[in-house]
């Protein structure tokens, strides 16, 4: 690829997710040129800003994709479902963002720190690859270090979800929102059930009648046993949106396989990939939305003991985390472009476009 | 006390928790002659909107309780331990908001769903009931149903605290930080540790350095084991702030002793006291932090099953509730005055001042 002109076409491109995933590209020195940004009809014709120049927005078509190397979907499953075929047709690796071939075999769901070995099940001639949902990526990057070291054999989980999982038309409601309520004035909402200004409410997704979950509960539990290949491991997640813009936020209790100490658990920390421990307890300095917004790492803190183990040992199995992660970016498109790097590494020329352009920058 | 003139000191009056207390007051009937508004000597002099009309804001003293036969304290600790004694050595009954007294012997901490039999440990001639922490008394009054009807062994739960358990100042904190991020302004915070607009953050009390719990964790594991009088419950708490003005929201799984079908679960709820079921599956339609603002019942919604529980059978032990309550009335400002209409009752006249005004109104 790296001696081809390394076209990559970027589908949903004007979208919170693929306006992120611009922004990454355009970090690592990906020139204009290279870009193909494609969105609705209805975006087609305008630009987008891009290092200093910028990109014309193009209609996402069949033949949107003759000469990529690489599409990077941020489109609902639906568009996913109907063009990411074309885009493995034309010959270009494909990774997708929504939920469109998360559970397909021969469809990878990776998470790059967690289960790159998973690539090599990708079907032969189809180089697709499915992003797991933002929740469940933020969770298990901070979870990795404590599943490597002890093993985990339960997650409990509730989120504090930014609006931004709604996309631009998300963070659009709850500023909206927010201003008019500061001003007396009640919006109706429109994106979500609920109200979002100064409001918690359970999260957006369908429920299930049968079981009483929501889509983003079932994601989460589905896609850990899959991206950990575990069927037995015990998820029993609550998702709950907050007004917060743009990083979500989870506190967990996990159940190790093995027991440990709170010193080596905190220990598994040192060094991981993707994770950045938050925990000054003399300073109640943990994370929080605000200062994972915009990192690269999922930030964890308040890392402890669940205080009703009992006992005088100092070992146990059961910890809690309060985790923070950008879910625009790590929670999807950085995840994305991490899994493309992957996947030109597997190719043998040991370099992505994005990463070869920047190491030359 | 109702052949006398019945005169109510509410010390704290020109807080968050005082104001809503006068508000009930009011609410019930009871007549603006009958109020003694106590304050800081700042306060004093000026006035309170009442019934119509005003009351006046003294300096709280150790003089004050005077001729006063119930004061409700909604005062910090210190102020409480400082002048609760005086209250009651002027023959008042006393209830205190503050944590000050919450583990005496002899001191009932009582939820009036909950534990109203606890008021029978007062101590002889010392007519003082403390008030339980905002989140304990949420969470037990929506569990009661539960342990009621099946014991309950362990509850799991993720706090989303409203700014308002930092009084007044924290509403106005998360008003005007609001306001100026909107304008693109960052103001510096003050009252919490981190900026609350649009973010989430790891509650602002003081961290126990050794358990690494924060101190709104602590009080709901003290408070829920002495409310209980159950030393053995497992309790694992995770306390959080969000950006809501006036109710907290909670993530709860609980776990129960004896086994229960979900339906047998949501029966419990029917006709339980001080609280009231929002659980429309399809309609995606939960309890949320605005539905339960200026309520008097706790909501509880999102009742099901822990997915994690496996096999065919029906009966499980494990189930999650998402609750919300406004956490300055049920929280604090109702229990406060429903202790004070239990103390009335038991002093065999059938009612408090404000229940007879309200009987009569």
């Amino acid at each position: 690829m790296s001696s081809k002109p390394n076209l990559i076409a970027v589908a949903g491109a004007t979208g919170a997710v693929g306006r992120e995933i611009l922004a990454i590209l355009e970090a690592r020195g990906v020139e204009a040129s290279r870009i193909r940004a494609l969105a609705s009809a209805k975006s087609a014709g305008s630009f987008l800003a891009y290092a200093g120049s910028r990109v014309a927005v193009e209609t996402l078509r069949a033949d949107s994709f003759t000469g990529c190397d690489l599409a990077l979907f941020a489109t609902p499953s639906s568009i996913s479902r109907c063009f990411a075929p074309e885009a493995l047709a034309a010959g270009a690796a494909v990774v997708d963002n929504s939920s469109a071939f998360r559970h397909e075999p021969g469809v990878p769901l990776v998470i790059p720190e967690v289960n790159p070995q998973d690539l090599a099940h990708l079907e032969p001639g189809r180089r697709l690859v499915a992003n797991p949902n933002c929740s469940t990526i933020l969770l298990l990057v901070a979870l990795e270090p404590l599943r490597k070291a002890f093993g985990v054999k339960r997650i409990d989980v509730a989120t504090y979800q930014a609006v931004s999982g709604a996309g631009a038309a998300g963070i659009d409601e709850l500023v909206a929102q927010t201003r008019e309520s500061l001003a007396g004035v009640e919006l109706p909402p429109k994106v979500f059930h609920e109200p979002c200004a100064f409001n918690v409410f359970s999260h957006n997704s369908g429920i299930d009648l049968g079981s009483g979950l929501n889509g983003e509960e079932t994601k989460i539990i589905r896609e850990t046993q899959r991206i950990w290949n575990d069927s037995e491991v015990e998820i029993c997640p609550t998702c709950v949106r907050v007004p917060a813009i743009r990083a979500h936020a989870e506190a967990v209790t996990v159940t190790l396989k093995r027991p440990a100490s709170e010193e080596q658990v905190r220990a598994a920390f040192n060094g991981a990939a993707g994770v950045r421990l938050v925990d000054d307890r003399a300073a109640n300095a943990f994370p929080t939305s605000r200062k994972a917004t915009g990192l690269d790492d999922v930030l964890v803190g308040r890392l402890r003991r669940d205080p009703s183990q009992s006992g005088s040992s100092t070992l146990g199995t059961r910890f809690c985390l309060f985790i923070s992660g950008d879910q625009i970016r790590k929670g999807a498109a950085l995840n994305a472009i991490q899994i493309a790097d992957l996947l030109e590494t597997r190719r043998g020329n040991g370099g992505t476009p994005a990463r070869s352009a920047r190491a030359s920058a």
